[in-house]
């Protein structure tokens, strides 16, 4: 039986411990949280729940192996810090760390005490994610000419970390699972309106090969928008993940290059064929997260989303401040 | 009674020659292409028509008072500099030239002949843009934020220009004619996979105030967007020009900024209120282009899309032509 | 303190009991269930709740006060007239009765025993439904030409109903709120394709002024549709309940007869104007129902959705019976 | 060479002048229309062709072969009869004739006199309904369950047909041409509000096997739909025929029947699978209409779209008038 005791009880911590309460083997017995009323909030939930305002009582007690960090990302590192050197494995809210740095030191500290580190990329559990991992594996889409995103809407203003840190952390993470090619330098733009953290940014990412990666996010859009598109050499596909129904749109339509005699108008045409929408699963990613982290910790098998994967998503972050910092320009990775 | 000389009869000029000849005062008598089916085409669907495949017949006709050029951009100037010269009028394809040099060439020579250039932007003639206009400038979206464009389909592929210069050129005439402020430096991404030219380019234009403008460009996409979100601190519009009923949306909803005092996260909050979609007049753009320029000629009235617009939006297309080749390098306007 | 014993713990009564305990005055402290495996998820939900699968263990308790039957329509005359013979309030699932007689004996009972039923019309406690009554009541609409739905779906087959008591009873009980003009008389049609029930079907309603309705209800349906029109002299509403967004549009559009002189062609044009989305508040439907249900008992104070509101609906279900077995004859109400 | 003697140049003339000008092979070399308007408008798009106001004029050309009736229904049996009788084939607007009678003269005439009567189906030369008949006929859909179709606007009010004649004339002709199993009876409800002509009304035609179609038509809607969907027992496809770029879709989803044993709400459980939507091939469908006019006139064979298809449609138009006039009671074919 894996015991989570879980810190911070605001906006997503109620979610972490209904899922991993649903868990077979798995049980969250202990919250934490600075806040009162959150705390009577899990009380009212889980009424035979334990409660603490302070975090020593979490990553101290012997009754939990596991601690889950659900606070904001300038807090991550101490806590996770503690917990390790206490022998907790850890569940961590994205984005992993604030600095690259401290990533590290937290991955290097878990691989010496072999504990496991799981950040909490929730997307990648998703069915549309996982369906798209299909079918990029399969090499449906041939060789992918761009990945292009954008994810906006009015968002909850933070207030320690900009847009990017806070939706494109989403996107980076979707796009380390699902491209095996290296990103090898980026340039980032974006604006400041209303509380001197960027609310409107676009991050452009070069790859080692031909493809290109775009992200636009926004905290001040009235509309929310999520949609990709990964369009490559054979198929393209189109994930919006707002329709309920029709996630992932794959379509086998694109252009054609022809042999290069003759006149130059003649030799690209566009090839017009069908569309399809593969039906996704029906799951709570988060519940299939947890069950994965658990099963992970059971089998000592490192998670998809393991600290690995979560200091890639922060190294990409670090290199957009840099490259806001000094106008745009482009940061080798 | 205006008579006008077309010089391009591919895909985009009989839409000129149709629309001019319905213009009261207005007349197309004469047309000229390098390619024979063409000229067979016109002679078809106007028997009355005169045809040539020398453009020096246009431009020293004496039956003719204007000259429009509707030909790729890299002969656009030689073209019309020829046409003033003998004392024609000019209506020209965008982009207006291939050089900023070139359009402040042609200005000159306008002005100094007493001549019109109306730059075909034809986009200033939509309902759409029309009701866009008529809204900002009422101020009803209070100082703006940002403004942020997609224009993706899979794209005829041009010889001679990249997809900045054929897709954003229309987003770059639209923003100038939209919004007031003046833009101070940009930036631009882009990757070729197909022809050499870039085929997918993401431009950031910064304003000399709070403005961020944003411009998503790309051949390669199976889906046609053609989106435009701008967003102030009062409202919100959202243009998708694919929708037949709802092109033009407002939001009335945005954030509020509170008095500074107490928590942060108390300051910022969501204010959500109606969206409203103004009835958009149903009229071809281009009819209505085409007698605007007519009109102009009569009254001798400078058109909103003159060659000073022109020459605004080919500066843009340079500067992004320079960040392209410099890494996307900030460029200052 | 309202205590609630709820009868039914299958695909709705999780909810009712999640949102009565979330009333302030109400809890639902005893559950009941034939099903021991439902018994054992309400135990889970919910620890300390007590359980039972004997009913009369419902209807009889001191410490209950109010019933909730939350079973199939052919149990609910049993169980409500025992609860109600015993002093227990109603909250009765939809439709509330399997006929017309039923439901009048059970309100001949209620009033009697001074006891309160509220058939549980979910929907009218919707934000769309209520942001409807509003419009409608302040007459923007004009008078009504039609109203006129659609429901379709992949459905859950029912053993002891057809589609119309399935899904047109949710209209049903929505236009009886909406619309103050009454039925007078109703053709129902329809089709049995896989259990003997129908699971297409089609009822038009005929009111006593010059407004139709019409319902269009399907169980084999891959696409989820959920929409209703209501058009008036005035102005017309689309209400889509799958859009998330922009659930209801007002237009301000229609058509215009102009007095009738001259030749007919002329009389009757259109009118096109603006089209409004409403902000629509963000509610649980069932949490605020069930609020009504609580005050209205501490109020004494019959709700919209009481026992009358159920027969009306009930005596519409039953004339499509009537219909449907005559072939689809008009059917008087 | 097939000459074509247009009669009616209104809303619809002018189109079918263009469309049989570009064919191969024909030509319409003369208009008549007893609005001096329309001639001076034929004119002026085609200034080579001959106009005049009296139908004799065409009916009696010896220049003329063949005769497009393009004017009310009311006036289609007296001029298709006197072009008939001149020895002209017939291109005629749909619907076919006003009566049932008429329409049989008219096929009998054609046939002594050896001469050919298309109705003007355009729908069935579309790529949508032509890429339906391909689905169908290759039995993709299993067994068909229903036809479900919904046509409505803002109509224009016709001082001499009710809703039924003017729009769902379009859907039963595309049914006729998609299902090969035939109606047996129908029935029709309707209102009308504005001109003492249904302008709202729904139909439902039962058939010889378990099938059922629906049609629902309506001038009073502001917004504008034209969805068809046709359940099957294997596969179920939604014609939106709005939607641009995915008009149709073919849903593998439905549901399962297993063996009936045990308990039946086991029995029937939804299937879940992937969505497509096929190519549609991007044709102007009164072209391919027009085309194939011309090659049936030329080769002597019948058209899909023949008097005798007319004559299905003006049956099931007749019968919904019938109905009508009996408060929706049924009506056998």
């Amino acid at each position: 039986m894996i015991n989570i005791g879980v810190i911070g009880y605001g906006y997503w911590g109620p979610n972490i411990v209904r899922n991993f309460n649903r868990v077979e083997g798995a049980k969250a017995p202990l919250v934490c949280d600075i806040n009162q009323d959150n705390l009577k909030r899990a009380k009212k939930d889980y009424p035979y729940i334990e409660i603490t305002s302070d975090y020593n009582d979490v990553i101290s007690s012997t009754k939990i192996d596991t601690v889950a960090v659900i606070t904001p990302v300038s807090t991550h590192f101490e806590l996770a810090k503690k917990a390790l050197k206490n022998g907790k494995h850890i569940f961590i809210e994205k984005p992993f760390t604030a600095t690259v740095a401290e990533a590290e030191q937290l991955i290097e500290l878990a691989e010496k005490k072999k504990l496991m580190i799981m950040v909490d990329h929730t997307f990648l559990f998703t069915g549309a994610v996982r369906k798209m991992k299909e079918i990029i594996d399969k090499e449906l889409l041939g060789s992918i000419y761009y990945y292009d995103s954008m994810r906006i809407n009015l968002g909850l203003f933070q207030p320690d970390v900009n847009v990017i840190w806070d939706l494109a952390t989403h996107d980076f993470s979707i796009m380390d699972y699902l491209i095996d090619e290296k990103p090898v330098a980026l340039t980032a733009n974006g604006k400041s309106h209303v509380s001197g953290m960027e609310d409107v940014a676009y991050v452009v990412i070069y790859f080692s090969n031909n493809m290109i990666a775009h992200f636009n996010v926004n905290w001040l859009s009235p509309v929310k928008v999520r949609t990709t598109f990964i369009g490559g050499t054979k198929k393209m596909i189109v994930w919006n993940d707002i329709d309920a129904d029709e996630k992932i749109k794959i379509y086998d339509k694109g252009i054609e290059v022809k042999n290069r005699e003759g006149l130059y108008q003649l030799l690209v045409s566009y090839r017009a064929g069908d569309m399809w929408v593969p039906r996704i699963e029906q799951v709570e990613a988060l519940q299939l997260e947890a069950q994965s982290f658990v099963s992970c910790i059971m089998n000592n098998k490192a998670p998809i989303n393991d600290g690995h994967a979560g200091l890639r998503v922060v190294k990409l972050l670090e290199a957009c401040d840099d490259s806001l910092r000094n106008k745009g320009a482009m940061v080798n990775l």
